[in-house]
C-alpha cells in the first residue's frame, strides 16, 4: 500500500500517481492533497494524526516550499511504515509516533539529474517511493540511490506550560469546521464535563461533544486527537474565540 | 466494495480510510467528502441520486451533526446494498430507493466504549462498516453488535402542490453549478423543449438541454435527477433567479 | 486502468464512478474533478500535461459546456491510450502528445437515447470508456457504437511571437499556487539563473526554483511543463505579476 500527501490541491497529484503507476501495482491510497500550502507545521500535526490507522504502507508526502534548493530528499523508515518526502521536518512527528519508542532511520535520496527543479513530488518523490514500495521498506539501504545519513531536520510541537492554577497552551490547528485544536491534553480537563472553565479569562462549558451545548453556544471538549479543543455546536470555534493558529490559550478553573 | 461519503472535506477522511484498511480489502471508492457541512436533508438527497447508481455495496456515511449524543448508529439493509451512518435521517431516502419497494431493515451498533465522543466516522462507523462488509450483508444479523430495531428516524423530501393552472415545488438543493434542483418533476413540464413557462411569474424558456439557451441566458431544464431545474448557460442558476434551499417555485403555463 | 476527469467538483464524479464500476473491474484513478468549470481550454492545458505520465490507459475526460446539443461525443485511440470525452478540443492536444508522432484516431459515439440531456457523462461517457475498456483499445472499432470519423474540432495553444530582442508570449493557466505558466518555451531562458529578465518591462531574477527567490520576492523559472513560469517565493504570482489567462507576456533581454 501507498499512500499520497501533499499541499497540491488539484491537479498536480495527478501527476505524481502517474509515474507511481507506471512504477509500481500498489493500492494507491490518497490521505488529502488538500493541506494549507506550503505549511510544514500544519501538514506534520495532520500526518500524525492520521497515518497511524493505517496498515504499514509507504507514504509519499509532498509539502515542499524549499523544492529545488538543497534540502535533502530523505525516506524515513519507522516501525514497519516507511516515509518518503523532503528534509524539512513534516515527515518527524509521524515518524516518531509510528515508531512507537523505537529509533527511526534515514536515508538520502540521491535525486541525480531530476528532470525539474520545480516539481520534485513527480519527478523525485514519486519514483523513489514506487523503488522503497517495491523493494519493501526492510531492504531500504539495498536501493541504489538511497544512503543511510545520521541527521534528519526536527520539527517539535510545543508543550504547554503547567501552572499552579491554570494551563498555558496554544493553537495547533484550526480544521475544516473551524474547530480549534490546541497542545493542551484532553486530561487537563479531567472528564469535568458538565462543569465550566475558563479560557482566556471567559468562561466556556465542558462538554463531550458538540452537539451537548445549544446551537450556536461555545464549548471546551476533548477532540479526536485527545487535545483541548474548542468549538461551536453547528458553528465556527475559530471564531467564537476569535484565535488562529499560535495564539495562546490559557485555561484556568473556575 | 465500500464506498464512503461525508461531509468532512480533509483531511479526517483519511483516518477513516486507514481504519478500513486495517480490517478490510474491500474495494474502496469516495462518494464525495464535499457534502455541505452538517446539512443531513442535502446529504440525504445527493446520496439517493448517486448510490443507486453502484453495483451491491457496503455505503459509509457519516454527516452527523449530533456526534456523541444518544442518536443511535445504524445499519441498513436494503436491497443487495447496506448503509453505515447515524440514525438522523440521512440513510433513509437512499435506502427506499435501493430496496426498490421491498422493506427495508434497519441494525443498531452498539458502540461499546468508542475511543472518542467526536470522531464516530473513524471509531464507530468505520470499524461496523468493515465488519459488515467481512460479514456480507446477508449476514448482519450474526455480527455481535448488531441488533435488529424497528424505528428509524425518518426524513422525507417535500412534494410539490399541484394546483389547476400551477404546480407549487420548492427548491431541494443548489448543485456546484448553481444549478437548481427542485422537487417538482420534470414530466409537470410535458417535453415542452422551445416553448416557455413561468417560474415565480417570470416568462423563462424551457430547453432540452443548457446550451439550448444563449451563454448567460436562464432556461427551464429536466435535470439528470429527473426534477425540473432552474439553470443559466454556463452562468449560476441561483443568483439569476434569486432563489435557495427551501424556497418557493411556482411553475404556471404561459 | 481507467482514468477519471471532470470539471464537476463535487459529487457528479460519483455517478460516473457507480456507472463505471457496474460495468467493468477496471482500476478507476481520479486525475482531478476541479478544472474549472466549462473551460475547455485549460482542461486541454493539464491533460496534456499530465496523461502522458500514466500508463496505457482509457481516459474519460467530461469537460462539456455543449452537453445536449449536436456537437459530438467520441474515442480517440493515441497511442497506446484511448479517450472518451466531447467533441470540443479538449482530447486533442493530450492525444497528439500520448500518440507521439503517430497519427491519431477518431470514433463517434452513437448516444442512443440517453436518458439524460444534462448529464452525458453519466449516461453517454462513463458507459462508452467502460465498453471500450472492455473492448480493450486495440479493437474499438468492434464496439457496436463506435464508428470511424474523420474530422474532430480542433484545438491549438497558440505559439509565441519570436522577435529580435524579445519573445512575445502569453499565459496559458494560472495554478493552484497562482503560478503563471506562459506559451514561451523555457528554453528561452537559455539557463540563465541568477540572471535577471525583462518580463513586460520590468526586471525580474530567472531562478532555478522558487525558494531561491527572497519570500514575497517575484522570480522567473522554467516550470515542471517546461515552460517560462512567473511566481512569487512563497506568494502568488497572478497577482505579483498582475496578468491572467490570455494576458500577454513579452520577455526582454536586459
Amino acid at each position: 500500500m501507498l499512500t499520497l500527501s501533499s499541499d497540491f490541491g488539484a491537479p498536480y497529484p495527478a501527476a505524481m500517481k502517474g509515474v507511481l503507476l507506471s512504477n509500481t501495482d500498489a493500492r494507491l491510497v490518497d490521505v488529502s492533497h488538500d493541506f494549507p500550502r506550503q505549511d510544514v507545521r500544519t501538514a506534520a500535526f495532520w500526518l500524525r494524526e492520521l497515518l497511524p490507522y493505517f496498515p504499514p504502507a509507504v507514504h509519499l508526502v509532498v509539502v515542499d516550499p524549499g523544492v529545488g534548493t538543497d534540502r535533502a530528499a530523505i525516506v524515513v523508515r519507522a516501525g514497519e511504515h516507511a516515509l518518503v518526502g523532503p528534509d524539512n521536518g513534516v515527515l518527524v512527528p509521524v515518524a516518531r509516533q509510528l515508531a512507537d519508542g523505537d529509533d527511526i532511520e534515514v536515508f538520502e535520496i540521491d535525486d541525480g539529474d531530476a528532470a525539474s527543479s520545480t516539481f520534485h513530488g513527480r519527478d523525485v518523490f514519486a519514483p523513489a517511493a514506487a523503488a522503497v514500495h517495491e523493494a519493501d521498506s526492510e531492504h531500504i539501504e539495498d536501493l541504489d540511490r538511497c544512503t543511510p545519513i545520521e541527521a534528519i531536520e526536527e520539527l517539535r510541537f510545543p508543550d504547554p506550560d503547567y501552572r499552579e492554577d491554570e494551563t498555558a497552551g496554544e493553537v495547533l490547528v484550526v480544521d475544516g469546521f473551524g474547530n480549534v485544536i490546541t497542545n493542551v491534553p484532553g486530561e487537563v480537563l479531567d472528564g469535568s464535563f458538565g462543569d465550566s472553565i475558563a479560557i482566556n479569562d471567559e468562561r466556556v462549558p465542558v462538554e463531550r461533544s458538540y452537539a451537548h451545548a445549544e446551537p450556536e453556544e461555545r464549548l471546551v471538549t476533548v477532540g479526536s486527537h485527545e487535545n483541548v479543543e474548542l468549538a461551536v455546536n453547528r458553528g465556527r470555534g475559530e471564531r467564537a474565540f476569535g484565535v488562529g493558529v499560535g495564539d495562546p490559550v490559557v485555561l484556568t478553573d473556575v
